[in-house]
């Protein structure tokens, strides 16, 4: 307790879900007052052929 | 508002999935009365060796 | 398969949900060519307390 | 992009997961770089009752 | 490691989720060959009117 | 209904899954007196670089 699962654009590398996993557990940490081993982080990697905002894959859009 | 989260075997391609994204989205759109980019849509494919019905696998299953 | 999870505001109704489920179950079926009985749709109601965009708890947005 | 979702014991306040919003949104644009309007976080409480680690229920654990 | 996540309709009593969870957290360390410790399982009750097969809400559904 | 999703750790083998989905389907219906047809077993595998418990990915902890 808590588990926190994220879903996010595949392409991140390990070194940013390290870092982000450590922020999310703090964060936790210091607003609910818990213990950091009460804490789960689950990264899930989505593909942008696999996500659609507005009815169109992100893998269609065109690049900003 | 709203996410819609599709679990189906893998398998589809890419063409299929942008055209159900595009109907999942129009069908909310219809139905909600809101506009098509508060509507995100994300596919999970599932392995037929990861999902069992029954108790068994579906990959253990005789073709129909 | 497939199995179809929505997230949405609380707020709507039996009618739109029933209305809902038959729209995608429909969308479903014409853009994989399932059988509609493999179809399972699941409603999840968030209250506006309980999802933030932006960082911000749609309970607190101001309304439009 | 990206999807947070917290599953956390009930009973937490709407202040807290305000703050607690705000906190993990922040991580997300510190770490990847995104904008702020771009992370959804949703809280979904659990009962005690409805959560066991270790086969127990939460409901049935002895208060520590 | 690992969380089971059980969506059943409304309706099941908590000793009936007790025997439950006991139930799939033996099997685990069973099957797996893990410490029971290592298992978490968490029940999402679902309304009838929340669920749809074949594009009915089950709360529509005529009773058996 | 019941819909049952396993989070694990990937590296499972087929067999392990063809017996766990059949243990947890046995446990379903032992327990709540249902078809075992009624039940779904969905397997989600999660690499350890995805997968933080206090804040710390699983891949990079210590050998125990």
């Amino acid at each position: 307790m808590p588990i926190i699962r994220v879903e996010l654009f595949e392409g991140r590398t390990t070194e940013q879900k390290r870092e982000y996993a450590k922020a999310l557990t703090e964060a936790s940490v210091r607003v609910l007052g818990i213990d950091a081993g009460a804490v789960d982080v689950i990264f899930s990697d989505v593909r942008k052929s696999d996500w659609a905002t507005a009815g169109v894959l992100w893998s269609d859009k065109p690049k900003a």
